[in-house]
């Protein structure tokens, strides 16, 4: 009982620090969103920093699970880049929290206002860009991307073009952005192809 | 003496709400930074929301003037859009109010919050994109750029992939994402030149 009532408090702080930043949402918003009164709060967490790392957390878990299972079904480099960008395309109709992806919208909220959500957010990011930079390293060790690729920066340049893409769909309520993003970073992927057989997949799209 | 004061309280405002958003902002914070009192305040605004839309506008006048400025020197339209990629870059160093783009920051903080303010940073947004496409289609008819480019969809992807940079290198403390995203977006700026005049001056860089 004491577990589900926790997990309640966490969702819903979830999609309340994302639609609203941290300083936008307070205790009694989450009193009000989940019924409970203080004490069933501090039954759980001690403060308002404590419920915002754990909405953290569990936010950034959905992220990743929602990449793990995309990529289950991909077989090529390419298409493992390609279900990253779906997935990242997919926080805009269907986000993890409702009000956007919990990590961009935490970098900009947290940053020169609270320097411990800021270190998550940038421990998110950066362990999405590594996981992004070990498939295209595994594409360039198989032969499928050219060795020139630079791994980092493709990565790094998948993740910035998605989260721009998105903010700006976002505040515009239009999906154009974050389509447009996703074209222009499959044409900078597919130059970084290798192999014939590849190559020849793409001219038969 | 009472513009003098009006400007302090809209410079200090703009740099409060970049940093902490406007939900992170008191009119105590503003006191404080201003060293005035709440009715000092209030001779010159009615409400929060007031200073916030006053500060909001005051920075996006400053981006704008500082877009012109480097644009006055560019001849070529390629010229035209490089000026605009070191505009954004100069966001990261030296932005118009501390705390990053606060376009985007707004877009981001205000969006399911704040719709007055939400709807200043889509217009904002879509002022600069028509600006981009402005010079992306004097381009075309100059015969600089390629007929087939697609002005709109190249004005927004300089706005996303450059404020998704901005974001994660600022979250980062780190140049190179918003460097990336430069190189990334010369390329495909000259992707999209077609006369041989232009592409030389390319070779020769």
């Amino acid at each position: 009982m004491g577990k589900v009532t926790e997990n309640k408090i966490i969702a819903a702080s979830a999609r309340l620090f994302n639609m609203r930043g941290y300083h936008g949402c307070s205790l009694q918003d989450i009193m009000d969103a989940t019924q409970l009164k203080k004490g069933g709060i501090y039954n759980y967490f001690n403060n308002k920093d404590e419920i915002a790392f754990a909405a953290f957390d569990y936010s950034f878990n959905l992220i990743l699970a929602r990449f793990r299972e995309a990529l289950e079904k991909a077989t090529t480099s390419r298409e493992k880049l390609y279900a990253i960008l779906e997935v990242f395309a997919s926080f805009y109709k269907d986000p993890v929290a409702a009000g956007g992806c919990p990590i961009f919208n935490t970098a900009v909220d947290a940053t020169h206002s609270h320097p411990e959500l800021t270190q998550r957010a940038r421990e998110a990011i950066n362990t999405l860009k590594r996981y992004i930079e070990i498939k295209i390293d595994e594409g360039k060790e198989s032969g499928e991307f050219k060795l020139a690729t630079k791994s980092e920066e493709l990565s790094s340049l998948i993740i910035l073009t998605m989260e721009g893409a998105l903010i700006m769909s976002r505040v515009n309520n239009d999906p154009a952005p974050v389509a447009t993003a996703i074209k222009y970073l499959k044409t900078t992927i597919n130059n970084s192809i290798l192999t014939l057989k590849t190559n020849q997949a793409v001219a038969n799209e």
